[in-house]
């Protein structure tokens, strides 16, 4: 089956590690070799990923080498940061298939300039910051800020992603069985003036929601959202937390979970089986086969018939 | 006809230009009017453009943020330069083109570990400085350091580009019509370990090097050089100085002209010529629609039956 696999910022870097290359690519490996294990069970699988960590890297270096502005807008850091990210996957994956055939594609996401996630900028980039050195750097470079957990982040703006333009351009590379690295850190934003010219915009887009809407376009038969978290708990944090095995996205919305987190996963999640009728889950990465196999994480279901291979194991 | 078509690092930012956001997205909406005319000819055409500027950009991007160390290797940045340049081309030019598909490509280019390149950087990137300010920073930084015209650059390796890793997925893309846009800079240098997995280098490729040879996978009908002079002359920068209208490759070879900026073309165009016995040609990017027409800039021939098109206008 064709699954749209997303991996998420916290699966290529982990968290509170410094960002550096040697990190990036240690964490890349084994991200590729969980990858293998999917593609070797016979699944055609889209690789998507996060950029939170990265792209606020190449923000802080080129605001470090520009101190007086003229810094590169958020559309083109995403773009950077697709071509970093995906290259390192695309080599680290190709080392352990070396038969298969690669495409790691830039891809734009148009988005509404209407959208009120302009006037609301909530999405964490970059490093994570003491609130006294989040509340300095905020005042010295007009960033907005907000909380992390216990920790402080820059904040942009995270429109809702709309189409995938280069939707047609995966599936022709799937039809033939490459393997496609696309869709990072959420595609590069961009709204459609009134010629219907395409133009860059300074936000960034969730990933999951960006790859929610792939799997929508290409049809996939499955979307899997892998993290550092090995399910969807209720009461997360709690004494009373729980994983959640199986939802009914008939009972749950993603409002029900952190924003910033969660929320957007199981947001995306929900969007995709409503969408679709087929399965999406939520897991942790090393466990990827066994949550395609409906034995790990939490699976997202709009009706029991929808899951034939769950229902199978239930 | 299929048309490799390679944009110089001159064609995307002038010579003295300082590398902005603003100051590329205008070289490349220039560079995509050329480009949409000539595709427009009915041509097929696959993109690759340099890096030069950009990847020095990046390097000293990243050195600035982490003045103790820990900057990007350059294969990391190379796969960068090629996501934030390739971006701005798929998109100003799919603005002139709306009903066409695009793709941009992350390029994997293999090279000899043993290439002699690793002994003597010849490759300038990033900015131009004056003698003075480039042996200092040559001292600070350990970077090896050569005269580009009346200034100096940082140079790196250039090792010969082997094979194009990703070519039969973009000889996929163009029979279905779609516009490509790879090898950014080059493409990503590799080399192949003992166990045949790859590995990046800390080196840059000639990018005329790499499109003459992405152009022989492709088997592509011509190679179109473009930059920032109207043709290779002859006496370059004398006062008899003449342009060259048609070479035959059994009569001159990349060592007449001046390394770093000429010879690789003029080599890179003999060995598509040699290899294929079809024609390549270089010339200033405003006159691209000219030049594949055989009425502007300088084209290689290997035999004078190889050139049916100039043949007729001669």
């Amino acid at each position: 089956m064709l699954i749209v696999a997303a991996l998420g910022g916290n699966a290529l870097l982990r968290r509170g590690e410094p960002m550096t290359a040697d990190n990036q690519r240690a964490n890349i490996k084994r991200a590729a070799s969980v990858l293998a294990a999917l593609i070797g069970e016979g699944h055609s699988i889209v690789i998507t990923h996060g950029n939170g960590p990265q792209v606020g890297l190449l923000a802080l270096q080129a605001a470090a080498a520009h101190p007086d502005g003229g810094a590169f807008p958020l559309d083109v850091l995403g773009a950077e940061s697709a071509g970093m990210i995906g290259y390192v996957i695309e080599q680290e994956l190709g080392n352990l298939l070396k038969e298969r055939l690669f495409a790691t594609l830039l891809t734009q996401v148009r988005v509404d300039p209407r959208d009120p996630a302009f006037a609301r900028p909530t999405k964490p980039i970059g490093p994570v910051y003491e609130k006294a050195t989040a509340l300095r750097l905020a005042a010295e470079r007009g960033w907005p800020i907000a909380p992390d957990g216990d920790k402080w982040r820059r904040v942009v703006p995270s429109p809702r992603p709309l189409e995938i333009l280069e939707a047609s351009v995966i599936s022709f590379l799937v039809e033939r069985g490459v393997i496609v690295i696309c869709t990072g850190g959420g595609g590069v934003p961009v709204m459609a003036m009134d010629d219907g010219s395409l133009c860059g915009v300074e936000a960034v887009i969730d990933k999951d929601l960006a790859s929610s809407l792939l799997a929508r376009q290409l049809k996939a038969d499955m979307l899997l959202l892998l993290t550092d978290v090995d399910a969807v708990y209720a009461d997360y944090g709690t004494a009373t937390a729980r994983a959640l095995r199986r939802l009914a996205t008939t009972e749950i919305s993603g409002r029900d979970f952190a924003a910033g987190s969660m929320g957007p996963k199981v947001a995306a999640a929900i969007e995709f089986v409503d969408a679709t009728g087929k399965p999406a889950a939520i897991g942790q990465l090393d466990d990827a086969v066994q949550i395609v196999k409906g034995e790990r994480g939490t699976w997202f279901e709009g009706s029991a018939s929808a899951c034939p291979l769950l229902l199978a194991k239930c």
